[in-house]
Parts: C-alpha cells; structure tokens; sequence
C-alpha cells in the first residue's frame, strides 16, 4: 500500500463507522447503570402510578360534591377518615364525603379528585368548609396516567441519563442489560517519545498522547488499555500491534509526527492478516494523516503524532466510531452544539474542514467564540479552549460575527 | 423549629454553599485523574518544547541562507545530513547549509528555521535546490514557546480535561494532588416506599429517588451512598440520618411527599447534635419544600419526595453545593446552558421561580425549546426532556420566540 495517499473527506470515513459490528451485551446492576446503553428495548409490565394518587394535600371527594361551591356559597362535607400514606382507606367516600389525603396517598373508593387544602376550612371533627368546585380528575394522576402497561418506555441503543434510571427503578428493574463498553487499545510510536516519568534526553518528548487519548476515550464511554511505547521498529510495532487488536474492540496508534513513522504505521497496519485499509489521509486540518484499516472487523486508527492533531481527530473522527461500537442509537446522540457568534475575521484553506480552536465568552448576553490565537501545535493553547468550530470545506474563512456551532471540547 | 416555614429565594440559598468546607485532597496516579479537580497550583519546572522543533517536514536552515530565493532565482544549499529522530545532529548548520528535518525534528546548532521540503529539489547527494525564502523562526516552536519554566499552568479548583492531563503528562506529573471525591449519602424516607425489587402493594411505591439521585451525584463528581429507606417514624430516621451523617460530606433525605413526612424530617434535622435549620422552603417550583440544615459543618438536605421535583431541586440548587465542597473553583465552572428560542407562549407564577422541561429541536438551523406538556409529576416526561428552562421570580410568563438559555439535563 506504499506511497497510496488519496484524502478521503470527513463525510465518507464517517460512513465506515457502519462496517463495525457493535460490541457485545452484559447485564449490569441498575445502580451501576448512569451513562451505560441500553441494549434492548424496555416494555413497561406495570402501570405507573399503580392507583390514582393524589399529588396535591387536602381532601379527596366526588367532584360533583363540590360544584357550585364559592367562597359566598361554600360546600359543607363530612369527613369520613385520614388516608394513611402506604395504606389503603378501610372506607369508601359517596357524595357530601370526603378523606383528608396527602401528596401522593391513594384516592379512596368513590372518590374522583382532590380539592387543596388551601380552599378549606375545618368547621368541626368530621366537617369542612370547600369554597370551590374541583372537576373529576382534578390533583389527581390517574392509574397508568404516567406509564401504561405495555407502553415501549425505553429503546436499545438509548444512553441511560439519571431519569431514565430513575423510570426503570419505578418499574423494579434491579437490572438491566447493556452494551459492554468497548476496550479501546492505546499505543504510542516514535523513537523521540519517552515515558513521562522520564526526563527527556534533549530532541526527546514525553508520551503525552497515551495520557489524553485514555481521557478521551473516557469521556466517550470507552475502556482505554495502554500498550506502551514502541520506536520507529517494523518488527515491534508489529507485535504491539497484534497484541492490542487481539485484546481490544478498537485500537489507536498515535505515530511520531515524522513522515517516517507514518509510513510505518501504514506498513505495518497492511501486514496485518486480512487488513485493509480503509482511510490513508482525510480532508481535515488538523488531521490529515490520519490512517483507518480494519482487521478481523476491528478498527485500527493511526493518528498523528502531534497532541493537538490527535485530539481533534478523536473528537471529530474517533468518536462517532466508539459510540456506533457502543450500540449508541443515532436518535439518542444529543450532540451538543453550543451556538455563538464569531468575534473576529478567521481565514481558512478551502478543500479542506478546518477545526479552530474558540473560548467561549459571554457578553451582554451574547455568547461569542473568541479564535484561540498562536501556533496551532500549542497544547497550551488546548487548555486555554472551551471548543472547536469548523470551517466548512468550500470556506476561505468566517467573518467577524458570523454565527458559528461551537463543539465543546 | 416545627411550624417555622419562611421561603428563602434562590441566591440566598446559594450563598450559603460558602459556609461549607471543601472535602480533603490526596494524591492519584495521572491515567485516573480525568474529570477530577486539581487542589494545587502547578507550575511547569520546564521548557516545553524544551529544544527547538521543527513543525514541519523539510530542511532546517539559517534564514539568512535563502534570501532573496524564488522560482526563477533559487538559491542552492549543500544538505550536511538528515536529522534522526530523538537524537542531536552530530553537525551544525552554517551559511548555505542545510540538514533534512521530519515534523518534531531537533534544529542543530546554527540553524534558525525549516524550508518545507514542498518548496525544495533534489539536485544531487549534497545539493537541493529552494525556491522560497523564509524567516527566522519559521516552522518552529523555539524552547518554552509552548510553556516557559516558571510558568503557573494550571490552577486549585480546576476540573481536568484531557487536554489539561495532557499537559501535566507533557510536564511528567505521573501523579497530582486533587481534592477527593465527596461521599453523598443518601436516604429515602416515607411509608409509602418500597425497595425497588419489591412488587410494591397496591398504595405503595418503588424507592425511585434512590437510584434518580445516586446518578445524579455521580453526574456531579461525588460518590453515592444509598442509607436504605426509613418509614415515617422518629427514631429510625434519627439513627439512619445519624450514621449517614458519620460517614459522608453531605447528606440527601429524599422526604415522602407528604406534609407528615416533610415535618418528620424537619424534627429530625432539628434534633441533630449542633443543628441548625438554614433554609426551610426555597421559592423556586417545582421544589419549594426543600430544607438546609448543617451539623458539624456538613449540609444535609431535606428533598421533596416527589422524583421529578427532587431531581429539578439536585439539578439548580444542591449542585453547586457538591461543586463547592469539590474545591471547583467558580473559574473553572462552565455553565453549559444552550441559547434557543421559545417554540410556544407559556405561563408562570410570579413570586417563584418556574422551572420546565424542555425538548431541544432543530429547524432551519435554529435551536427550538419546546416545553414538555403534560402534568408536573411525570417521571415520563422528564425522560421526553434535553433541558429546563427557568422562568423569573417576577415573570408571569414568556412569549413564543422568546430567547432562553437551556440548562441541559
């Protein structure tokens, strides 16, 4: 596959996220559960709530009792009882009846709705005053009214946020099958990169992309395993390689920077048994060199060397591909894109995505993305980002108060 | 304290979150410190880069040698040798000189800049050809561009991202000190609740808020400890609160929905050794029967049984009281809240601040808020939700089209 470099653009690697299959399926305990995805869809067998409740304190009735009644004109019912909360009323209510009742007690027989405490006066033990009419239903959440039996609540591919936890803890699921999250391996190439407790010899750098890619790959759900350093060695990365692939739903070689290595990562990459490669250079800036190949229906990404490059393509590029491995439901991935307007003047190449780096600031009630400004190769100026725009293909550049999407980073 | 219930508005409530102090700090390992929050200030004790690099593949080279090279006028350099990665150049560089370089490459001594090798012709072993001038520096990063020795690169009470742990991994921390995570415990109280593996009697429910709320406390940065559920009953709650009290940063009483349970919670909190009732009723809807208490220097918190309601109180107020006790500094606290407009004229109460659910849509390229109709005690619908909106203390209501800031849930 030597010297083959045709850019693919960002829309056409995309798609291959398809080609992978999705990991496998686990059934994990609800309380471990916030932020997993649901592998199957969940079919409520109960109605929710179980029986009408009250969700207001005061005084369950027949609505019919109450109309008409005004604070000129009020109602006067008999009080038959206080509904314990937990318990069921030992009594029925029937008309000119009513039951003291608090935020979520169960509606006795016969009644049909509540009338707040605020709208009533006690007259004596068993007697209140109403001074206005409730209709049927009224501060009521009728059985099933939430969830009705049989009612699909939940999809596959769903990611759990802590109401839908709290949802299939009302239906008593103690717990729940998942998807696994995919074992993302993490190796790192170059004969200039040391290991951070190291101090570096002069023209050495520490590994610092084994570091962020784990966090990445945190953050996008996944289990990073790093498999360590390897230099500029056919034999050695082929062998680290291997390993990794054989132990992991995905793997990321992050490549020197140099030319030299790149060519290496891809020779090795086309040595794997029955590899392809899909992906030799993608039309985005940072990121070009990016490599995608597969082998036995695992990815295998090699990225480039430079932090600031590898991370962007993990945002941009790697991550929609851990969340299809995931069995994240498209319908379910809220990307969250934060609009803003441009504070200045940005120039950009065409035929290519730019990604920019912009710090988010609010000004009388504005939101503008202030450029990042310096050399693109700065990790510092990384840290100084709340995120990325991009700066479509066909651009020479954005000017100052455009409106932009701001992908938080 | 029974029968004492003055509302206290939402800054207020706030302000005292200052009262509390931050949770401890130990030392991790730098691959677990993703999410976590630095309790130290670091400052870089290197250079980074610590030797000039060259960003680009090419041929390093005094500027000065190609002055005055164009398309028709090249200039003609004598190549010394190729730069090996993470080695010195065992030559230096002198006028008409030149040494090939890869991305990432130390300069030899001599050298000032890098001639992309796009802009250079072999024309023998020794000899390339340039057909553009540059400048000092160009196409490199001179030691400490990126970060200078003495540098104060991060900060106490920043949350680290990847790219901040890529910057300590950059400065060899392999392990930091940060503020430990805050144990919450958790206790759910009311007659009414049942374990979630229970089929719950006809009148009963499922300990939802348990699990709504172990989530949420993990979304936060904390760790969550479930006490059980404790009946309407003094004592029992008394001894539950108690231990959980010894054992944990902060405490969360999710309070049945009734007035006899919220008043039972009140008389507990009120009996704990050194309490004191801070906020007893908060005007914000849903959520206005919360209750703060401290006790040795711990906030404890008396939650509305309700589910949807506790989940609205944890999201707006008992947060920033976790993020405090975390150590996040203020600074560092992004509020991501979306700008959208308002897709339908909705009402509010004046005196309180409303909060609803909202669906994020997308039409046009512009982002809608689209409110969740239905009855407020839905757990459903706050599944339907991407966000709340608030609605002012002294706003009856917002007009369609309205500009709204979504607070992502």
């Amino acid at each position: 596959m030597k010297g083959f470099f045709k850019v693919t653009d960002l829309e056409h690697t995309l798609k291959y996220s398809a080609v992978f299959p999705n990991v496998g399926t686990e059934f994990i305990e609800l309380h471990e559960a916030f932020e997993r995805i649901l592998s199957v869809d969940i079919v409520s067998d109960i109605n929710l709530p179980d029986f009408a409740r009250s969700t207001m304190d005061g005084y369950a009735v027949k609505a019919s009792s109450t109309f008409g009644a005004t604070e000129e004109n009020p109602a006067y019912l008999t009080v038959k009882g206080t509904i314990d909360m937990g318990k069921p009323a030992s009594f029925s209510i029937g008309s000119g009846e009513a039951a003291k009742i608090s935020t979520g007690g169960m509606l006795p027989d016969g009644s049909d709705s509540v009338i707040m405490i605020e709208y009533t006066e006690i007259i004596d033990k068993t007697t209140i005053e109403i001074y206005r009419s409730v209709a049927p239903g009224r501060h009521v959440l009728a059985t099933g009214e939430d969830i009705k039996k049989g009612d699909n609540i939940l999809s596959c591919g769903q990611r759990l946020r802590p109401q839908e936890i709290g949802l299939l803890a009302a239906l008593g699921k103690d717990s729940v099958k998942v998807y696994k999250k995919p074992v993302i391996g993490i190796i790192s190439t170059g004969d200039e990169i040391v290991p951070i407790n190291n101090i570096p010899d002069k023209c050495r750098i520490r590994d610092i992309n084994t570091y962020t890619l784990s966090s990445l790959v945190q953050k996008a759900g996944g289990i990073p395993v790093a498999y360590g350093i390897v230099g500029d060695d056919f034999d050695a990365l082929l062998e680290n390689c291997s390993i990794a692939i054989a132990h992991s739903d995905m793997v990321l070689i992050s490549g020197g920077s140099s030319v030299g290595t790149r060519d290496l990562t891809v020779e090795v990459l086309s040595s794997l048994p029955g590899s392809d490669i899909m992906v030799h250079g993608i039309s985005i800036s940072p990121g070009k060199p990016t490599i995608l190949a597969q082998t036995s229906g695992k990815a295998i990404w090699g990225l480039p060397g430079h932090v600031v490059s590898a991370m962007i393509v993990f945002e941009i590029v790697i991550r929609p591909f851990i969340e299809k491995i995931s069995g994240l439901s498209l319908k379910y991935k809220k990307e969250l894109r934060i609009p803003a307007l441009l504070s200045r003047n940005i120039s950009s190449a065409q035929g290519r995505i730019d990604y920019m780096r912009v710090r988010l600031i609010e000004k009388n009630g504005i939101k503008w993305a202030e450029p990042v400004l310096g050399k693109s190769g700065l990790i510092s100026n990384l840290t100084k980002a709340d995120g990325l725009i991009e700066i479509g293909i066909n651009t020479e550049g954005l000017d100052k108060d455009s409106k932009v999407w701001v992908i938080p980073v």
